[in-house]
Order: C-alpha cells, then sequence, then structure tokens
C-alpha cells in the first residue's frame, strides 16, 4: 500500500487590513524559508487583505511540516505587528 | 493588529488506487474526530483515489492543529491498510 503520492494544499488567511497582510506576505518569502532539501514547493500571494499558500508536497509529512512551518512564520510575523 | 479574520485550508491527498482512499475516508469521519469544541469545521470529500479535506477555520492556530491532526490520522490509516 503506497504513501498518498502527492499532497497538494492551498489555505486562505484573511486579515483584518492590507497592511497587516502585506507585512506577513513580505516575511514569507518561500525561497529563503524553505530549505533545498525540502520535499514541497510552496507560492505565496496577496490579494488586497488575503493571503493565499498555494503547496505541492511529495508526501502527506512534508506536506504537515510545510503548512505548520508556514502558518507559524505566518502567527510570528503577524504578532511582530502588535509590538 | 488582529488575529487572521479566517484561516481555511482545502488539501488534496491522492492515493495510488481508490481502495486505499476509501480506507483512509472511511476513517476520517470528521463528527466522530473533532470535539465539540473545535474552533474548524471540516468536510471529507473522495472522488476515485483523491480526497479532499475542505476546512474553515476561525484562526490560524485552529487551523494549523486540525489540519495536524487529520493528516496525522491519514497517515495512521493508510499505515493500518499495510498490516
Amino acid at each position: 500500500m503506497a504513501e498518498a503520492k502527492t499532497a497538494d494544499s492551498v489555505i486562505e488567511l484573511s486579515f483584518q487590513d492590507s497592511e497587516t497582510a502585506k507585512i506577513v506576505y513580505d516575511s514569507l518569502k518561500p525561497e529563503e524559508l524553505l530549505p533545498k532539501a525540502a520535499r514541497a514547493e510552496i507560492e505565496v500571494s496577496i490579494r488586497e487583505n488575503n493571503l493565499s499558500l498555494d503547496i505541492n508536497a511529495r508526501d502527506t509529512a512534508a506536506l504537515r511540516a510545510t503548512i505548520n512551518s508556514f502558518l507559524r512564520w505566518a502567527a510570528i510575523a503577524r504578532d511582530m505587528t502588535k509590538i
């Protein structure tokens, strides 16, 4: 029985205002955050106060790890705007 | 600065065959797995060898917790088919 052949996810986060969305967007630069050996690719896009994270992973484990990392970084970036 | 107002995700898992997808699907009964107090709703649907998890959460933390739980259960269900 094989592992999930592919595991993809689109995550939509909507924020109160576009400034906050932009700050979180600027902090989520995939090319800097995702290690070369990552078993997933991610594209982050912004539309007004909404962020979209489009993740394509080789398996469920890689998908879980990538989602966890990016949602944690998004939460940190959002909290930094409170200081 | 507010928390993400809403946090939604669609996760697509494609398996080698529809039997495996069905076994994982049958094991992911949201109404049994998600506690009443969960701050997220999830709909699981199946199409041949593909599972789709549609999650609507109140914030990023609830989204992360729900995704983690369901991907972990999916991995357990998939591994059970190997025995």
